[in-house]
């Protein structure tokens, strides 16, 4: 039984946070200047009333953006109170001059709302190689700053603003108690392409780190201790964020932050309260994984959301080499595409990845999303008298499961991933026309 | 200057060796009974007059169909004779009866030629996971038996029979000359899709192993030591096929076989022999090479064939991630096929790489193939001066090099691939109302 129920709301549904999103024209499509109406916003801000613990975890590229450089720093202090965000402009590989741009960014936003640039973390997702529309950006942050309010259409403003290829904003939020108190944890997200994050608290890159962009904001009121949060976002990002795949490519970008400001009055959480944090890492799990599975789903192009569950592996390692395999094989994906159980495919990417496998141990299944009734496709590496067709219903469906059995060891693991469609190359294949599609 | 010249013909060029192909209905598409007309020949044999010294190079994928398992075992001989070679049905994923079945084939083929099943290769590509349907398969082989001819025609029968996806034959051959007496070396190959070969004569991983169905059959009339040979096969494939990628997906299949009877006269090259041996390598490698560029220029779907050139990696392991993270990486190839010069999504796929990558150091160019003239996109990290129509131009072109200096070492990589478009998801979706497309 979880000890939570979803809610209406995302990041300001928590007690004591605010939001606003608007369109300066981050990437210069010459329509609006500074306005809060628009194609699409493109810049946030999200404050907390008071200062909250952080943690935060960023991509693991070599090739990390200048806002991940700056963030990276100021989520090791225990605390800050703000994050500066926008669409349009990654700001990444953009030298010397990116990385200023970044703290200016953390500079405006401070002293339009008379805090210190430290307490500001900054976030940018779009086009790559291209220095940041200051201008632009400044009159967007000033004009935020002045919008800023706690409602449902704040936070969702939030969620628009940093939507790029995305068709639709990522938001969820949950409620529970602890200690007696009502705690509320919100979040939003954003990510549809260059998806296979693999994020870490300090740069170094986790054993089954590969690689989105993808932004992640979480909220809470919970009182939770800064060392505390920090475990409990890593744990909850190992199971989540760094679980899916939508095309194999890890961004420059790809952050996720937590701001928990204690306003819900609970006896603060810490790594020895073992119940609340139980009860607190639960709830956050759920909000980071339904974030995760919205970016999956809403993947360019994409019309088939599979979990690709691996057992019986070696070990971890082989288990997450074998599902990621599968999960990023271009053969595997198209043959989805087209409703197709091959598990010919399935097998040959298990030949090929790190992991030890045995052919004649190997079984295949299909399962409806979270299903118990497995229908296989294959055992001891031969095919079942399961009919055909039957298979092809079960893959038919918009969502599914694929289950591996190795049955060499007790190694697991479990990866969220998409089809590969004929609309995910179109999209993108750019277009030289129009430069202001291009970049990551 | 190369001490070789391309002469018309494939594996029949050199002496002593015949070939046939016929359609015998492997897929049971139910249009043709062991006739040698029909929708596309299916089965070929492939002969030496007298024994050959052997060298053969295989598959890594720990699910290796039952050809490969056969054919492994029997290149690791001094001498064999003959090849039976089929494609509808890759004999793979089809456990004992596969391998007995394989078996089979050599040992039907033999018989009719008068020689020993021992003496017999034996390659399989097409479907996965179903039984070959033997009644068929050994009509085919009675009837190539009968058609055995060494003719340029019969080597484009050997080259037709063993297409699958390919849309046209791969065949080369050359001349050259060691020790006063002249050489013939000729090949076919096949391959469109589930292309990113890592062969080996042993079935343990090359370094840079990674992931095609791929068949290439080579025949010489050279004298040549069996040791030499299987090293000089070894050198040939590092260079050629091992260093392609259509999909980043290694098949169960991948095989390429070659054949010295010793009729050209020559006094035997040993690894004693240096300069025969380089002449005859030199002759060997392009040939390889030649076919290998065919495979991805003929892949599933594509309209780009791109040459990765990684330079200044800390070692030879790292450029080679680093150059396939990017032949492979989705973003960079669909941004191709729009005739993007996208160095955005290639920092990035380097920046997730394995290699080592330090932002700020790397060049990144593109010139016309093989072009001593490059235009840089990149300096340092940073963007040149070079305007985007300028690289637009070059990557608008059907074939061009992409150069990366990574700038911190001395390792050198090599890896030729595609772009990715919709026709390659198209083609691969799968057409679940005829099963006959499914498979690998």
């Amino acid at each position: 039984m979880p000890e939570f129920r979803v809610i209406e709301g995302s990041v300001t549904a928590p007690q004591g946070f605010k939001a606003a999103g608007v369109f300066c024209d981050i990437k210069r499509l010459g329509t609006g200047k500074g306005s809060n109406k628009g194609p699409k916003r493109d810049l946030a801000l999200l404050v907390s009333e008071r200062p909250a613990a952080v943690a935060g975890m960023f991509t693991t590229s070599q090739v990390c953006a200048a806002p991940v450089k700056v963030s990276l720093e100021r989520a090791k202090q225990d605390y800050a109170q703000a994050v500066v965000v926008n669409s349009g402009n990654a700001n990444a590989c953009t030298g010397k001059r990116g990385l200023a741009d970044a703290g200016l960014m953390t500079a405006v936003a401070a002293k339009a709302l008379g805090l210190n640039a430290k307490d500001f973390l900054v976030c940018s997702t779009g086009r790559i190689g291209v220095p940041m529309p200051m201008p632009n950006v400044k009159k967007g942050i000033l004009a935020a700053a002045h919008l800023l309010g706690s409602s449902r259409e704040h936070a969702a403003q939030l969620a628009e603003a940093i939507m790029t290829s995305d068709t639709r904003p990522k938001e969820i939020a949950v409620q529970l108690k602890i200690g007696g108190k009502t705690i509320r944890i919100g979040g939003a997200c954003k990510g549809a392409g260059m998806i296979q994050p693999g994020m870490s608290a300090t740069g170094a890159r986790p054993a089954a780190a590969l690689h989105a962009t993808m932004l992640g904001f979480i909220t809470t009121d919970a009182a939770v201790e800064p060392v505390a949060l920090k475990r409990s976002l890593e744990a909850a990002v190992a199971q989540s964020f760094n679980r899916i795949t939508v095309d194999g490519d890890m961004s420059t970008n790809d952050t996720v932050i937590v701001l928990a400001n204690g306003l819900a009055g609970n006896a603060p959480i810490s790594l020895r309260s073992r119940d609340a944090l139980k009860t607190f890492q639960a709830a956050l799990n759920h909000v980071a994984l339904e974030l995760a599975k919205m970016i999956v789903r809403d993947g360019e192009g994409v019309t088939r959301f599979v979990t690709v569950r691996v057992n019986g592996a070696r070990n971890y390692e082989d288990a997450e080499a074998a599902a990621r395999a599968v999960a990023n094989s271009e053969l595997v994906k198209t043959s989805w595409f087209g409703g197709d159980p091959n598990w010919g495919r399935i097998l040959g990417a298990l030949g090929y990845s790190a992991a030890k496998v045995v052919e004649e141990k190997i079984d295949v299944a299909y399962s409806a999303p979270g299903g118990k009734k497995l229908t296989y496709a294959l055992r001891k590496g031969a095919p079942t008298s399961v009919p055909f067709k039957t298979l092809c219903q079960i893959v038919a469906a918009r969502e599914f499961d694929l289950h591996i059995f190795l049955n060499i060891g007790k190694g697991e693991s479990v990866v969220y991933t998409s089809d590969l469609t004929e609309e995910y190359v179109e999209f993108n294949k750019g277009d030289v026309s129009d430069p202001t599609t291009l970049g990551g």
